[in-house]
C-alpha cells in the first residue's frame, strides 16, 4: 500500500503523523532543523527559501498559538501566508470541506498547514489532492482530533536529541491525559522510530487508551515508580474542558497525585529533562518551581518547534 | 455627468460597477489578466509592481473566500495588505464610515477593497475620495449589497472569453435567485457591454426583479426551455438565509424545479460551459455529477479571478 | 532606581509611558519621526531597516484601529508582523500573561507591541523580560488601561510642534473625560517635559482625578473660561460605555455644555489648531463644523501617528 506522506521517490510529500514516517525521513528533518535554529539568531532572521510560495494556514479549530508558529516559520522563509479561520459549522459536510480546498487549490496554494477538530482531516485532504492530480500541493497536519500533531512530535524529538544526544540509551516517561493527547500517539511513534528502549506512560487509569500496551509502551499508573530514573520526562497538557468531570477529580487533587513536583522528579535522572508542549496550566499538571526550573527545557522546545517547522516547510515546498 | 469609475483621462480611477464601465476599459482588463495567469504558474509568484503599496481589505460584511482572493493578488503584487473586519455596529452612521475612511486614506492607504451590505457603500467612499481632493487613492467594490460584484463579473467573462474565444455569437442562460444577486447584475451589464446577443434568466417568478427585461435579458420560467441550445450556463448561489423562507420552497423542492442536473444540462449546447461563482451548494442550485462534471469550469473561474484582480489591482496602483 | 524605558547606556528600550521619560529622547523621537513622513508620500513606501525583525501586536484588548497603525508602520519598515488578538479570559492569571510572553520570547521575538485594559501591563512584561535576560526583546505600550497610552501622546507632541514651532509659549487646554482618559496622562506628561508653561484641563467635576492639579495643570469647569486665548485645543474621546451612565448626563446634555463647537472654539486664539484621538463622537464631544473645519488637524495626527511610531520602532529595534 501507498504511503500518503511520500511521493513515488520515497521523499516526504506530506507530513500527516510520525506513525509510519521512514527513520531516515525522520532524521533528515532534525538534521535539517538545525540550521535553522541559527537563522533565529541572525540580524535579518529571513532566508528566501519559499519566496512568492502561498501557504494557507487553514485552522478549522481555532490556536493563536499553533496558528503563530507556522505563520512565524513560513515568514521567515518568506512566503507568502494567508491565515484562513473557517468555522467548522460552515464546512459541517466533508463535500464542504473539499470544496474549500479544491477553492484554494485553484488559487495556486503551494501548502496548507491544516487544523481540525476531527482525526484524519489533513489525511482526506491529502489522499484528494492526490486524486485531482495535485501533486504539487503539500499538506502539514497541525493537529487532527485526537490523531497527531506530527510537528509537535518532532519538536520534542528536536529537544531530545540536543541535551541527549543519542536516543538508543534512554528510558523516557510519558505523563497525564494521554487519552486525549495527540501529542502522546505522536511522540511514542517517534520514540520508537528513534529506538528509546525504554518508552513508559504514567496515568491514572481512566485517562488512557485500553490498548496502549500494544503501542509498545510500558504503563505505571504511580509517579514515584514511573518516574524512578528516567532521562527524560515528557507532561501532557489536561485539557480544562475535562477537568471536573467524569474522568477526573478535581485540579487540586490531580495535582496532589500526577503533577510534576520537584520531590516527584527527584526519582529522575539528576540530569533528566523535563518538557512540556505547552501552555502549561501551572499548578495542575506541573508545579511552577519544576516548570522555570533547571531541568525544564519547555521553552527551548518553543524556539526548536520554528526550526523544525522551517525545516518541514523548506523539505516540502522547495 | 462625470463617470465616477474614470479619471479625467478616461482611465480606470475606481472599480465599482461594471454598469456603464466602457467596453475597451473592461477588453483592457481582460487583456491585462492573461499574463497574471501564467504567473501563478511559476516557481516564485510574484512580481514587484506594487511594492511598498498600502491596501486596506475594508471588509463590512465577512467573507473569508472573497477576502483571501484580494488578499493573494495583492501579495503577489508585493503590496502590504492589512486587513480590516470592521463590524457594522461600530460605522452604524454613514458618517462614522467616512471617519473611518478619512483616518486610514491619512495613513497613507492606496487602496480599498470594499465589501459592504449597503447598496453603494463604495460609491460613497469614492465620491467623498474625489471630494476631499484625494484621487490617489482608489476603491475596489468586493460586493455591495444587492447592488454589483464587479470582479466577479469580470472573471465571469475572462473565463467566457477563455472556453469560447468571441462573445457575438453567444446564449447565455443566468440561473436562480437573480432578485437577491449582486453577482447577476453584474454579469448582464458586462454580456450586453460585450456584445452577447442572446441573454437568458431563468428563475422562479419570486426570484427575479419585476423590472428585469428592462436589462436587455430574455426571462424564461422553465428550465428545460431556457437552457436550450446555450452555450454558458451561469449558476446562481442560492443563499442559505433565503431557503425555507416566504419565497422559496424547501431546499428539496428547489433542487427538483430549478438543480442543474446532468439531464436538464443535456438541453444546452454539447460543448456548453458550467459556470458557479461558489461557494456551491450541492444537491439544491447544482448536482454534484455536473459540478465536477467535464463541463464544468468552476475552478478555473476561481484561477482567473486571482489574475483578474491583480490586473485590476496593478492597472488601478501602477 | 532604574528607569525601565532606558538600558545602561541610557538609550531607548522600550516605550512604555511618557512620565519620566527624558527630554532629549523625547525630542529625538519627534526628531526621527521627521524624515517617516516623507516615506509615506513615495511611490515605494518601505525601508528596509527592520527587515527580517519580527513584531508581535499582543493586543488583550480589541482595537482594529490602534493595532493597524502598529501594523502598517512596522510593515513599511519591512518587519514581519504577527497580530495576536489574545482574549483575556485565557490570561486571566498575570502568570499565563508571562507564559504567553515567555513563549513568543522563544519564537525570536524582537518586539512586542502590547495593548492590554490592566494599566501596568507592559511594564510587568518589560520588567520580566530584564529579569530573564532578554534586554533584546522591547515593548511599546500601546494603551494599558488607564494609565498611558504614549505613542498618542507623542503624535500629539509631533503635530503640536509641526503647527506651532514652539512649546515654551503656548497654552493648551486638553478637554473632556480626564478621568478616564489614558491619553490625557500621556498628553500631560509630555506637555510639561517639553516646557508648555500653561497646561488647561477642562471637564466637568464628575470627569476629573481628584489630584489632577498635582500634575502641574489648572483646571476649568466652564469651557468659555478655559478655551480663552489658547493655542492647542486637544479635545478627548468620550467613551460610549459611559455615557448615560452615573457619571454623565445624556450625550445632548454633554454637548450642550462640553461639546466643542465653534461658538466656544471662538474665544480661542484664531490661530488656535483643534485635535482628536479618534475615533470622534460627532455631535457629542465635538461639532461637525468643527471637526471638519479649517482649524482641526485631527486627520494630520493620524499620518504623524505613523511616522512617530516607525521612529519608536527603529529606535528601539536598529
Amino acid at each position: 500500500m501507498r504511503n500518503p506522506q511520500l511521493n513515488d521517490n520515497g521523499e516526504l510529500q506530506h507530513l500527516l503523523t510520525l506513525d509510519g514516517l521512514p527513520r531516515d525521513i525522520l532524521v533528515a528533518i532534525l538534521d535539517n532543523a538545525a540550521p535553522f535554529t541559527e537563522v533565529a539568531e541572525r540580524e535579518v532572521k529571513k532566508l528566501p527559501l519559499l519566496r512568492g510560495k502561498s501557504i494557507f494556514n487553514l485552522f478549522f479549530e481555532n490556536s493563536t498559538r499553533t496558528r503563530t508558529t507556522f505563520e512565524i516559520a513560513a515568514k521567515r522563509l518568506s512566503a507568502d501566508v494567508v491565515n484562513l479561520n473557517v468555522s467548522t459549522s460552515s464546512t459541517a459536510k466533508g463535500e464542504s470541506l473539499l470544496d474549500t480546498v479544491d477553492n484554494l487549490c485553484a488559487m495556486q496554494a503551494d501548502m496548507f498547514v491544516v487544523r481540525h477538530a476531527a482525526s484524519g482531516a489533513p489525511f482526506l485532504i491529502a489522499q484528494h489532492l492526490h486524486q485531482q492530480g495535485r501533486d504539487d500541493i503539500h499538506v502539514i497536519n497541525a493537529g487532527d482530533g485526537r490523531h497527531a500533531h506530527p510537528t509537535q512530535g518532532l519538536l520534542d524529538m528536536y529537544t531530545i536529541r540536543h541535551y541527549k544526544r543519542d536516543f538508543t540509551g534512554l528510558t523516557v516517561a510519558i505523563v497525564g491525559d494521554v487519552l486525549h493527547s495527540r501529542v502522546a500517539r505522536s511522540q511514542i511513534c517517534a520514540l520508537r522510530t528513534l529506538g528509546v528502549p525504554d518508552i513508559r506512560v504514567i496515568a491514572p487509569k481512566t485517562l488512557l487508551p485500553t490498548d496502549i500496551e500494544k503501542l509498545g509502551v510500558r504503563v505505571f499508573y504511580d509517579m514515584h515508580e514511573g518516574l524512578r530514573d528516567v532521562d527524560v520526562v515528557m507532561m501532557l497538557r489536561l485539557q480544562n474542558e475535562r477537568m471536573n468531570g467524569a474522568l477526573l477529580p478535581t485540579p487540586q487533587e490531580f495535582y496532589k497525585v500526577w503533577g510534576l513536583t520537584a520531590e516527584k522528579l527527584a526519582r529522575a535522572r539528576p540530569d533528566a529533562i523535563v518538557m512540556h508542549p505547552g501552555p502549561m496550566n501551572r499548578g495542575v499538571e506541573i508545579d511552577s518551581s519544576v516548570a522555570d526550573g533547571a531541568q525544564a527545557v519547555i521553552l527551548p522546545q518553543v524556539t526548536f518547534g520554528i526550526a523544525v517547522r522551517m525545516a518541514v516547510m523548506s523539505m516540502l515546498a522547495v
